[in-house]
């Protein structure tokens, strides 16, 4: 306590606010901008990929859980916060993807937080440059060795598991990298993972619902979901519209993520209007595959339609967009003029971008007409920065 | 790959299996048993302390968000995953517990790596050593300095502070320690704080609803919830039985985190339901602080009861009882016994207990009738083992 504080522990967080001066100057204040529910904007920013958060057989089947199991699991997976509709989820998920089994997390970030801790064990992890944040964050949390290698790079990969010095090793990727949309080469990864006797865990949250015959998801169009050395993480949050994460894999990785992820045994079990309602957006899309083929078709085509106007786009891989800014003042303004223009776009600056340049994350949904994309074309290139 | 193997890959998590093995011996083996939604037993393992998992107001609220906007909140918290149901939930939390701000997280575990990592910055932390798991994976997340006191020890808290080497500091503790149910020295370790320009991290999670007045939690009933320099943590899915977490706090604290906590800025927003429902539970509870206390009241009966009947019992402060039990195999025996009798009870083995003890964790309920608890001691002291 020093003494011209007006109150004991006054000072204490101080340097908040310097940081906060920093942020600002560097032109990356963020802020929160609650949505109402009748808002009435084009949201190109969401990852509701198949327009199924909104879809009545979907939210209904989440107000039903509410009413019928009540609104919170009640305790920690292993305790109280397991139900029937937890077990069915993950049987259904296992069985839609061709996995041995599956366990669900209370977010994506839980899963990958434990799938990645658990699996690497005291070993090695080679990892993409670009992966996702929680992907990170569980290889800074695990005991292993961790090496970075190049973004979507088999070769570095191969080289850094030749170099290892432990046995266990493990390879973490992206399937779909969230920032610039773009697919890792799987099927080279396997194969430099099956030279090395590596296991290889893929984050399948982008393309789980988008990829794949029927949304069946990337691991599964490169042929790998079910073999015995791959681990997949997929969310519940983005094509089925819900909340939470899952792993999928053979059952004795499943297993022993049950005994010993920190971040599944820790945490209060996904409420169960959020498990019935990914279990009901999962029947939609068996019901309906021709919702990921209409994803991949309206982003290959707004992704034309803006490089045509003479932007700097990449291709997608599946339902990211990503449009480069000149600075993340730009891009500030761009989104915002955007948004006043009723077409709600994100706006990823540093640190939520690996390559440090500022861009338009643009995102598409099966459910957009193609009148919205003319309408989307139209606002982003009419304001973007000369 | 080796010679012997059916398939490329099938030996890379052979290890899986030998540290299956290893907790088998050791009588720590961990299996998920799905409840049924008509299950009738007596639940005492559950954190639905005020008993609102269920309540038709709490289940109801829910349901209508569900349908009113969706199954999901769509994206993180910076880009569409913020409704102003998530605005209101946070303006209510804080009114309610007398902190100036509030920022709700997907779980309270996601709340403690936030808060953890993002308030430690590069300075010193000093925890206590029986602290939860979320936060003890903050700590090792965080690029902090750590240094680990002894449980409930204020002095040696306050030496490990007196002896940093570094200007930020933040101290981090359970208010309710969650396996034996005992409250922390709030007020010491407040002054600890101050005597060394260190910041208080307190997990309210298991004070929050239970203890305070109208159940305002730990933190409130120590007059620190308002303070400058103290950060506190609840959970939506205990006392309130929906799903999620909450970091209340100075406004420039909760601005920081919005800014920087990563598991806050990577994750889906919490789904509207379960942001409805930690509402119209706060609601009920401000309108009947009678259900903290009733909780309060049936834990100490409940645990004196258990006492008197010869077992090991720890004098509960909040919701939770602990009873020790002589082995690992006999506490899952006890608690299989109890359960096969149709009441619930928590087993607790390493690695979830900090001190090595296997214990039954019993958690009391407001809505426990006084013929549940005389058929709570019936069932448990008539197992116990000899």
């Amino acid at each position: 306590m020093t003494a011209d504080s007006a109150q004991p522990g006054d000072r204490v967080f101080d340097w908040l606010d310097r940081r906060a001066e920093d942020r600002r100057k560097a032109g990356l204040t963020r802020r929160l901008t609650p949505r109402r529910a009748d808002a009435d904007h084009l949201d190109l920013a969401g990852n509701d990929y198949l327009g199924l958060a909104r879809d009545k057989r979907v939210a209904g089947a989440a107000a039903a859980a509410a009413l019928r199991w009540g609104s919170g699991s009640t305790g920690s997976r292993l305790v109280t916060g397991s139900t029937e509709l937890h077990a069915e989820l993950e049987f259904e998920l296992a069985k839609f993807c061709g996995a041995q089994a599956a366990l669900v997390f209370s977010s994506g970030f839980a899963a990958n937080l434990g799938a990645v801790t658990a699996l690497a064990g005291d070993g090695a992890i080679v990892s993409d440059a670009y992966i996702h944040a929680s992907l990170i964050d569980g290889c800074r949390l695990s005991r292993a060795n961790v090496a970075v290698a190049g973004h979507a790079d088999p070769v570095a990969i191969k080289h850094a598991l030749a170099t290892r010095r432990t046995e266990q090793a493990l390879v973490v990727t992206d399937s779909v990298f969230s920032v610039d949309g773009d697919l890792a080469p799987l099927p080279a990864l396997a194969q430099a993972c099956r030279a090395h006797d590596a296991g290889l865990l893929i984050d399948d949250a982008h393309g789980f619902g988008v990829l794949g015959e029927g949304g069946r998801g990337a691991v599964a169009d490169a042929g790998l979901i079910g073999d015995p050395d791959v681990v997949t993480t997929v969310t519940l949050s983005k094509a089925l519209g819900a909340q939470g994460g899952a792993v999928l894999g053979p059952r004795r990785v499943i297993r022993h993520l049950v005994e010993s992820a920190r971040s599944f045994i820790f945490d209060t079990g996904l409420a169960p209007a959020s498990a019935a309602a990914a279990l009901a957006a999962l029947h939609v899309l068996a019901d309906e595959p021709e919702r990921p083929q209409r994803v991949r078709e309206v982003a290959t085509t707004l992704s034309q339609r803006l490089k045509d106007a003479g932007l700097t786009v990449s291709t997608p891989d599946a339902a990211v967009i990503s449009v480069r800014a000149p600075s993340p003042e730009a891009a500030v303004e761009w989104a915002g003029q955007c948004r006043a223009a009723g077409v709600w776009v994100g706006c990823f600056r540093p640190p939520s971008v690996p390559d440090k340049v500022s861009r338009l994350r643009i995102t598409v949904r099966a459910d957009l007409t193609d009148g919205e994309v003319d309408r989307a074309v139209s606002v982003i290139t009419q304001h973007a920065p000369r």
